[in-house]
């Protein structure tokens, strides 16, 4: 099956308490992408460089075999550009810098055979071109999208017009709790659902994430990391692993979406093993199946005999 | 098997957005007691009360068949009172008072009957008297112990000798943070073993809780509550239903423990859907074998055809 992403591209700067890397290519749609590959091939990819994107960077993409008829680049502008800093706590994070150069004017022109993909991941960009884009597909079996903070509290209405065009919301629990006016995760999952999307993923970073429909739920632990390098990317590696499942198993059964999750937990656990998508370079599909396996064993517990007074 | 739990009886008074109870009968030996209670009867409780404790309070605790002999009337005292304010985010609690009374001269003795005791829980007191505690006992099986910032940030040189002592400890995430000085919580956790525990148990709230030994990691999900109105005393239920089907089932290898966890955090969801100890008047057996088996169902996903390219 087809996946289109959708998304940023951007030469990142990181810092945390491990190190520092430069221009090193990031952005949603790469993490997407490249998490993606490891369950479908080829990608297709839409977004916006400028003329000083690396030709390394694009061999990258490549790599992963990403299609590159999608990626618009734009001569005479810079690429988008970002940098953060990460606090000994690696959850909190300052943005140092946001130049977003060529992505400022992004407006994602679906090549005409891009058109009949089945799967779409809309990672985290201005709510009215997710909309645009989606206007541009001709009938998707399922949209998952990507949102933060600045979309919420910045564009609420445009937000709730795509909420409805969406079937999966990924975010992580302040984003969910925030979009929702309410604490309790559970309550907040099931108020977003009230605005569109019939499946919330939260992402909770070192504590898991959890899938909420209508009428079930079903938490995924994290994977037991002693050490994490840079979580920058992990929950866009999650998305691209979830949505990457799906449309290789064309399955979107709640039971496949359950192992989707795990998939997808799995590639940003590798993520954050090293700076960037550093951790992808010599990432083997065998690696990714055993860590999968290995999720399982974390939660997993026999009932015995469980009889009580 | 026999179970022995040390700790505090109290008279909380408890404040959340959702009400206001007073002088309700808390305390971590309570909780424990009770939460255990679904298992393993009757529970040998040792702690300290004024001379004001309650008829009632002594009843509901009959109740759940605790013997009472461990239980030290001091006459001209008045009761350990607590009151605590939770905030609109539960996970936030400003404590209004600690009036230690009769429990600040607490020394616990252990009646000569109990010294035979096989399964011990030490409630969050001194680490001195934890040791206090071990002293006086033959040679228990399997001893559990909880503590707190208090204790870690102000005696820590009398927690470490006590860690030395206890096979399982169980602490909340930034609990174990702090006693490891290390935020990674699976490093925490292996730093904590090195000081004395086999077993290291992280109670993260809404979060779940894992289990960590020097070999294995267990990740227990939280149970999905809409509705939590008082998180008070959850802990010590948690640890109240893990020692309790320890103690029922004589059985500590690492699958029965994981099964504890789960009945920990079974007794844990139940204790925060009504104020205080109020959930635990009508609670059956048999919801809390309904639970534990909705916990299963949480984290169960078939592996099916897991293939990737």
């Amino acid at each position: 099956m087809s996946l289109l992403v959708v998304g940023s591209l951007a030469l990142d700067t990181i810092e945390t308490p491990f190190g520092r890397v430069e221009n090193t290519l990031g952005g949603s749609a790469t993490y997407i992408a490249t998490a993606a590959s490891y369950f479908v091939k080829p990608i297709r990819l839409v977004g916006v460089v400028g003329g000083d994107f690396p030709k390394e960077a694009m061999q990258r993409l490549e790599t992963h075999e990403v299609d590159l008829e999608g990626i618009e680049v734009v001569k005479d502008a810079k690429t988008f550009r970002w940098g953060g800093r990460y606090h000994f706590d690696l959850n909190v994070r300052d943005t140092l810098f946001t130049e977003l150069n060529a992505f400022q004017h992004f407006n994602p022109k679906i090549p005409e055979s891009y058109r009949n993909t089945t799967y779409v991941c809309l990672g985290n960009i201005d709510p009215v071109l997710q909309r645009r884009v989606l206007e541009q597909l001709s009938k998707p079996r399922l949209v998952v999208g990507d949102t933060m903070n600045f979309w919420i509290s910045g564009n609420n209405v445009e937000l709730k017009r795509t909420l409805k065009l969406l079937d999966v919301l990924v975010v992580n629990d302040s984003e969910a709790r925030q979009l929702a006016g309410e604490h309790n995760l559970i309550k907040a999952a099931k108020g977003i659902i009230r605005l569109g999307p019939k499946i919330v993923i939260i992402k909770k970073g070192e504590h898991g994430a959890v899938l909420i429909t209508e009428r079930t739920l079903f938490s995924a632990p994290a994977y037991p990391l002693e050490d994490i390098y840079d979580p920058t990317g992990a929950g866009d590696a999650f998305a691209g692993g979830f949505i990457g499942w799906i449309a290789r198993t064309d399955d979107f059964s709640e039971e496949n979406m359950k192992r989707a999750v795990i998939y997808g937990s799995t590639l940003a656990s590798f993520c954050v093993e090293r700076f960037g998508l550093d951790r992808f370079k010599d990432l083997t599909t065998l690696e990714v199946k055993d860590r999968f396996h290995e999720f399982r064993e974390l939660s997993r517990f026999e009932e015995g005999d469980s009889s009580t007074r």
